[in-house]
């Protein structure tokens, strides 16, 4: 079968988090990943160790020799990152010879899921903030140290100014922030001992940690090293909050700070943040100005993992025509699409208003009709013609086509991108109905091809 | 300050998962960390690049040269991997100089946090499962390329028999173990053709996938190709189910199986498996032997990150006595504790019953008292001398004085530890109370410590 091409498309079924979309990253780790992708000699002396059931050798010599020779020669057609997403569309589509096209089903997963979904999370959060800056805090609570990594491109992707992860910042460019630890503060005698140490190897980065014993105490001692400094002509960045009712404390603190002349002294906030509580301590008037926010985001603590599958939608034999191939399955969200398909966005005055899923081998009407894919009673006829079909070439036989932006214009084309759509889609929790659907030609024909799996013998 | 020395210590504040313990895992990867710890010219470069709020360098250039000579020099005592471990314990202790061992914090965190947590909900999922084989398949949705691998390892000494992730096969030495794809059924024309082509190219790895389309005419298709099979000397090894209602569809297979003679053939099933879910399908006679857990496993979806913490307890000035450090908070559970502590294990001869962290420096009676840290009502006065101290010594000065043992070894040594402990503290929840308390002299010094600070002055 090395002569059979094939369709492969991964894509996400569950909007994450229950919010309307998702945020995709991850597209140049992938890029770099391709561009690196063989097996040397050791991954091949690996596999040829493994033995199958019967203590043989799973795998036979050809086998092996096929790797050893592997080029990868597929065209790839994706979003670019920081494309608000829907489920069943694909994000990324693989069309070449069968073999290639499969082993990177589980690479590629394993980068977009992840990325995608912190880049979702992030835009949450960052959400939440606005307009102040989110810095990520998280690379002590990651899932190892690429969860870490991975995840500080994608936030920052996602919205986050910063992040405190110092290799993430020499490795993406992403800029830096943090303050000091507890531990330099019970590194002292007393704190603000530690306080004015600090501000002596430290002026330009003073945003002292206050609640290391008392934060109202630790807010009182800062100022009296803030105007130390200011006998010098230099200037405290603020302080930062870490424990405790951050609501009340940032109330207090503001006062202390005002009232001794540092109206403009930063309040920075952390402590198990997330788009939930910073809303609410927004609402309760929390005088805070930058949330650092760690775990909650750079495990997406509340949903870890974007469902994300890869799956096989058509096949074309040597010296054949392109086949639609589907996936049946008792549980309709896991049924997939045929074809070779491409996601069209539809905008008018107001912005996007349907996504439509359209099959490159089924033509279709100028003013086609989409429908949801799980419930067929949504439909829309399609009048308006401004539109962007959102895969874009990446590969074109084994060679990249696509210069990814640099990080800081993702982030620019993700605030960009989500401005096009109604604020109210940024809601946490059920945000009003945004059609995603299969074009309706492609529908009929997904229907078909289950129907008659269904009535097909043993 | 660079002469002044210290103690840090990482440990946990809450139970994970709501059970009994955590299970450590990671040490091995800590130590290959620490084997490598250096800044190299690429890294001092950068830090150099970074500028303040005045625009001026952040580092002084002591400081990046300081970095460019930084050889590890600290002490390291740890738990072994796969030790039970409680609220409070440090799983790891560092002393030495205090900038070396203040740089630790983040990678070790990172590490450890991570490993931890896999191998305690990896060993929760393989509890559920006993006496049948967990395999873990989590790679695709695993946060990040070290998500999925290091997870791989904690799986493992977490219990688990064997991994999808060939990579963590080949670094690790993990078995590994796997099916084809849905897209091997969907490149045939019919599912019976991909089963019996499969049959003839890894007679020897024969787990069917059945429910590409329908998992009981998939399974009727299986036993044909499987008769063939037999024709020729060979034997399927079983099936696997991906979709669907678990229970009931693994009771037809089951009898499809059985009828037509293969009583000995497995069924595989995956599908958002947890502890809880494998469980409730056992508890209702689902007919599944070996199980595959991916999602909630290798991103332990209920909890994803362990709350560890690396902070400092101790302080030793130049020429002077060891001082003890504690951060007080206004939530009591981020109040730490101040010494060089250890933990002792003690055990009578029903098993372990107790665990007391106590002081290296802070003196003791033969019988001590335990008190729990956050419920000072709960005291135990300890009269059985049986006990091990769990913390081991991993580095002198710097060097490496610990052989990691091997990989199947670790995953031994965790089953031995929990077999130690009570049944009943296995119960997913609520499980019953464990002492880990703090040794008397300890927390009375602890309280002593607290109350100074909360007298002292701004």
């Amino acid at each position: 079968m090395l002569e059979h091409e094939a369709v492969f498309y991964l894509f996400f079924r569950k909007r994450p988090f229950k919010g309307s979309m998702a945020i995709t990253a991850g597209l140049e780790t992938a890029i770099d990943f391709l561009e690196h992708f063989h097996y040397d000699e050791s991954d091949l002396n690996y596999l040829k160790t493994l033995n199958g059931a019967d203590g043989k050798p799973l795998f036979e010599q050809a086998f092996i020799d096929y790797l050893s020779t592997l080029k990868f020669t597929c065209d790839v057609d994706a979003m670019p990152e920081g494309t608000p997403a829907f489920p069943y569309e694909p994000l990324i589509r693989v069309k070449g010879p069968i073999l290639q096209a499969q082993l990177l089903e589980s690479p590629l997963l394993n980068i977009i899921n992840f990325q995608t979904l912190i880049a979702t999370k992030a835009e949450r959060i960052c959400w939440a903030a606005r307009p102040d800056p989110v810095v990520e805090f998280g690379m002590r609570r990651a899932q190892g140290i690429d969860g870490a990594m991975a995840a500080a491109r994608a936030a920052f992707i996602g919205g986050c100014e910063s992040t405190s992860h110092v290799l993430a910042g020499k490795v993406y460019g992403i800029p830096v922030k943090g303050t000091h630890a507890h531990s330099w503060i019970m590194a002292f005698d007393q704190e603000k001992e530690a306080f004015r140490i600090y501000s002596e190897v430290m002026p330009n980065n003073c945003i002292f940690l206050i609640d290391t014993y008392d934060s109202v105490k630790g807010a009182k001692r800062a100022v009296e090293i803030g105007k130390q400094m200011r006998a010098k002509g230099q200037e405290m960045i603020g302080v930062r909050l870490d424990s405790g009712d951050l609501a009340h404390l940032s109330i207090e603190v503001r006062k202390i700070l005002d009232q001794a002349g540092f109206e403009n002294a930063r309040i920075m906030a952390s402590n198990e943040l997330d788009e939930y509580l910073i809303r609410d301590l927004k609402q309760q008037g929390a005088q805070i100005s930058i949330w650092g926010v760690g775990t909650n985001l750079i495990t997406a603590k509340d949903q870890p993992a974007l469902d994300g599958v890869y799956k096989l939608a058509a096949i074309k034999k040597p010296g054949g025509e392109w086949e639609h191939r589907l996936k049946t399955s008792e549980q309709i969200i896991k049924v997939t699409t045929p074809g070779i398909l491409q996601v069209r966005r539809y905008k008018d005055q107001n912005g996007c208003f349907a996504d439509m899923i359209y099959d490159e081998l089924t033509p279709f009407e100028k003013q086609p009709i989409a429908i949801d894919p799980l419930d067929p009673s949504k439909t829309l006829k399609i009048q308006q013609e401004e539109h962007t079909d959102l895969l874009v070439p990446i590969y074109r036989r084994g060679k990249c086509v696509y210069q990814s932006p640099a990080l800081m214009d993702i982030q620019k084309n993700t605030h960009n991108n989500l401005e096009a759509f109604p604020k109210a889609m940024r809601r946490f929790y059920n945000p009003p109905f945004y059609l995603a659907g299969l074009e309706k030609n492609l529908y009929d024909l997904k229907l078909k091809i289950i129907k008659d799996e269904q009535e097909s013998a043993v």
